[in-house]
């Protein structure tokens, strides 16, 4: 007996529609591209969404952009917070930029200088922390106490998962026939959002989250029926290593078939491949759907995969001796 | 006073246009890209023509689709024959796959074994021939005496130019407000079929070449009036590497506006900003006219840059340790 229910579902297709009306003029409808050649070692018709050519260089831009225009006047004068130290933060900042008020940002104080230079050159103001989730909240509430900020949690947060579910609509919208849809998950926002979008538009269509085997919370949470925390996790995907946020497990549990784990080698073969093959920069995190294709892990005629982004270090690409 | 003097201009507008008709579902339309960071470096509106992410890999599908489908069947009956190292080879075995011919593809010895590999996935028979050009020209000519098979050239033939010219079509119809493009230049078919057909749909719209400093014999032709050929080239770009061909240094000549210079570390620089920024992986050849943007070398509002091929070997990156 599950002693932690997840909360009620509470993401209406509705808000997904109105995101992405609120948003559509502010990111971009990226294309859906295919490869004769990725088709043909698959044995199925492959549609790759490419959000790693999103603004920002990830789909955080829609939910990040959506949470920010669905603030009242009074409420964004007094700007925003989150703390992050990924494509979430640059996101906000952009979106905050764009809303013309300020973004706080709170980093921990060993995140990569080309992550905060991403949040700099968008106009975020940065605020360095110690590197833990304790420090990271304390030092958030300090400034939502000091300037009043909304706070704009990554993935925990409906506002969000209703800007990065705008990613299915235009993928079905383009590709009306896929049979599933391939969508990493880490903290959930994505997945839940896509899940509500997809089943919403073809209750027959597979919805599968795909993660890395060495941070595997969300195949273990969907299996007990309740969030296991992901401990210690191991995996070259830094964006997935996060533990799922209530909210969206809450859509995940009611909406989503299946969530299957890939080895780190297959992400790393699959960022290789679509870079060779597609000519698309995927970072880790981005490639871990294709993994399980390259895993035989999942089947179907046509297969939509999220290239949720390519925001990656590139002296380090991890096949570099 | 020349010696030599170029041949009449014999690319037609309507072979062009004749070609996109005959290509146009054989070929990706490719995008068209923008990226607000490399605007504001800029400080120009750059619009980015993707022939990396076109068949094969590079523009070339289109001059060779165009040769190989002008054939009569009789002519077709026998086959296609040519000398390549590089993106015609495979781009001709795709085009003679299509068509359901056997394309003969004479390469030096020394090939990468990638290259030999893409030539034979789209089923070119392949004729290893010692590493020099008179051995290319004998070994294809015995085929040729063989075979009765049609020789198409990767540029000195009106067939190919008038393909290679097609992206420029595709490419003033999406952003007709280009004031000018820049386009790479090695043996001419790309440059030559862009300049005729650009001129054509707009006069005044600048058309410039771009070469790598250390392979400058267009840019030392173009200002000589004749055909300088390269002596032992320098460059990472190899595909720009080849001296002029005749044909297309014939419209070159009348038609483009400047053929400009870059150096080996703005190249270096171009493809990895590119990778970086824009997600999309180009060559080192690809590269070279966003190079002459990073050099300061090219103005204007609205610029229009193909990024001509995307084939090139990830374990060799050039800003790999």
């Amino acid at each position: 007996m599950n002693t932690r229910s997840p909360p009620t579902p509470a993401l209406r297709m509705e808000a997904i529609r109105e995101a992405h009306a609120r948003i559509r003029d502010k990111i971009h409808r990226t294309p859906v591209m295919t490869s004769e050649v990725l088709d043909q070692l698959a044995g199925s018709r492959l549609y790759f969404k490419c959000e790693n050519l999103q603004k920002v260089g990830a789909f955080k831009a829609r939910g990040a952009t959506n949470a920010v225009f669905l603030l009242t006047d009074e409420e964004a004068a007094r700007g925003v917070v989150t703390h992050s130290s990924g494509n979430h933060a640059a996101a906000l900042a952009r979106a905050a930029a764009l809303r013309g008020i300020a973004a706080y940002i709170v980093m921990p104080s060993n995140s990569p200088l080309a992550k905060q230079a991403a949040v700099r050159r968008y106009g975020g103001e940065i605020l360095l922390c110690e590197p833990t989730l304790a420090a990271r909240e304390t030092t958030a509430r300090q400034v939502m106490e000091r300037t009043g900020a909304a706070f704009i949690h990554p993935y925990d947060d409906l506002r969000v998962m209703a800007g990065q579910g705008t990613t299915a609509i235009e993928f079905l919208d383009e590709v009306p026939q896929l049979d599933v849809i391939l969508c990493p998950v880490g903290g959930g926002g994505q997945l839940s959002g896509v899940a509500v979008a997809a089943k919403h538009i073809n209750a027959d269509m597979r919805v599968i989250g795909v993660e890395p085997a060495g941070a595997d919370d969300a195949a273990r949470s969907l299996k007990a029926g309740e969030i296991l925390p992901m401990v210690n996790p191991r995996t070259i995907a830094d964006g997935l290593k996060t533990s799922l946020g209530e909210k969206p497990f809450a859509e995940i549990i009611r909406l989503v078939d299946d969530i299957v784990t890939v080895g780190e080698e297959s992400i790393v073969e699959a960022m290789r491949r679509i870079l060779e093959v597609m000519k698309l920069l995927v970072e880790p995190s981005g490639a871990v759907p294709y993994a399980a294709i390259l895993e035989r892990k999942v089947s179907g005629a046509d297969i939509g995969i999220i290239l949720s982004g390519g925001n990656l270090d590139l002296d380090r690409l991890p096949w570099q001796k």
